[in-house]
């Protein structure tokens, strides 16, 4: 399966208007739904149904007109795509209230991600429990990414440590890091960064509404 | 000042990029920086200059070639059009894990947001403290926010109650809800909604370190 050259040349806006398709997708198939029509899956996320159809074209899915798409077939493609049709392990490092909120998030397991180690470094928190694990200390971090080839991490230390423990998360092997550390994290060409930056996103909700006064 | 007429033109991109620009140049002030250039801005973002130049040039702010900004005044520029030079109060609803962190996260404070009243519908969480506030029912929040002017607020709710309480809020005035429920939610004209979806984030990044391999 030429998966890497098919995929490469989807756009990061597609690939995450997929992720949303999916998700309605999971909704409307728990809740019996058969077939679904390019508008209906635009209309539920304010999109416009050839923006669905150029999203899906990309992995070869074409809809029929007035038949629409197979959702289970459609879901189950875009499973796989994304890669969600299997489990992949992530870690955790910064076991602050963030580090707690994630590690109990019910979205990551439901999307196929499982938790299998947290880490940060104070002597407070290690050996403490986060969810069903137990805190460990961060220089365990590099031997378990490698023996159970760990590929992602959530990073939620402190800001002031974050580029140091991208450091480490790079230099273990992990590929992709989701930060919630405000600022950014310059990492070398091979390990994908993602940010939440909760901060920014209030901020610019705030502006959105003052532009409107 | 004609603030909606001048601001309302930005497109949302910029005022992101707008929101990183200031908090880069509030670390490089509390380091003690006097003038940046573009270059440098965009460096430490991984943007190009002409990128930050044409931001900046949004609400009249021209560097002057080999001089660059002053790091003070642009900042406080900055602050300014985005809101951040008053405090703002925000709410939340959903105290469960994710509302806990939410409610001591500091970057929310450190931008000029403070937390003034949070709500759920579990009996077993009313009255029990988040932070240093005390949760109150949900049937409060409308008085609440009514008195206090409350025009923002983040919601964590599980995402089948995610609709229904946006409308309430909605319905009690509030201007822009912060959403970390997954689906998107349909709401009127007047009211913004932000969105921050973890596990897309997070599904994201698994996308693209594997289209990599």
């Amino acid at each position: 399966m030429e998966k890497s050259r098919m995929t490469k040349s989807i756009p990061a806006p597609a690939v995450r208007r997929l992720t949303l398709y999916l998700q309605h997708l999971e909704e409307l198939l728990a809740r019996g739904a058969g077939r679904i029509s390019s508008r209906e899956l635009a209309e539920s996320l304010q999109l416009t149904g050839a923006q669905v159809r150029r999203d899906l074209a990309y992995f070869g899915q074409f809809g029929r007109r007035g038949v629409g798409y197979e959702a289970a077939s459609l879901a189950g493609n875009l499973r796989e795509i994304l890669g969600a049709d299997k489990t992949q392990s992530i870690i955790l490092v910064g076991a602050g209230d963030l580090g707690r909120a994630l590690a109990r998030y019910r979205g990551f397991p439901q999307r196929g991600f499982k938790l299998v180690a947290a880490f940060d470094v104070s002597p407070k928190k290690i050996g403490k429990k986060i969810g069903s694990l137990t805190i460990q200390h961060i220089r365990e971090m590099p031997a378990i990414v490698k023996r159970d080839n760990i590929r992602l991490a959530l990073l939620t230390t402190p800001a002031t440590v974050a580029q140091e423990v991208a450091d480490q998360l790079d230099l273990a092997g992990v590929r992709g890091i989701l930060s919630f550390a405000p600022g950014v994290l310059q990492t070398s060409k091979p390990l994908a960064v993602g940010q939440v930056d909760l901060a920014s996103n209030l901020q610019q909700l705030a502006f959105s509404i003052a532009s409107e006064e």
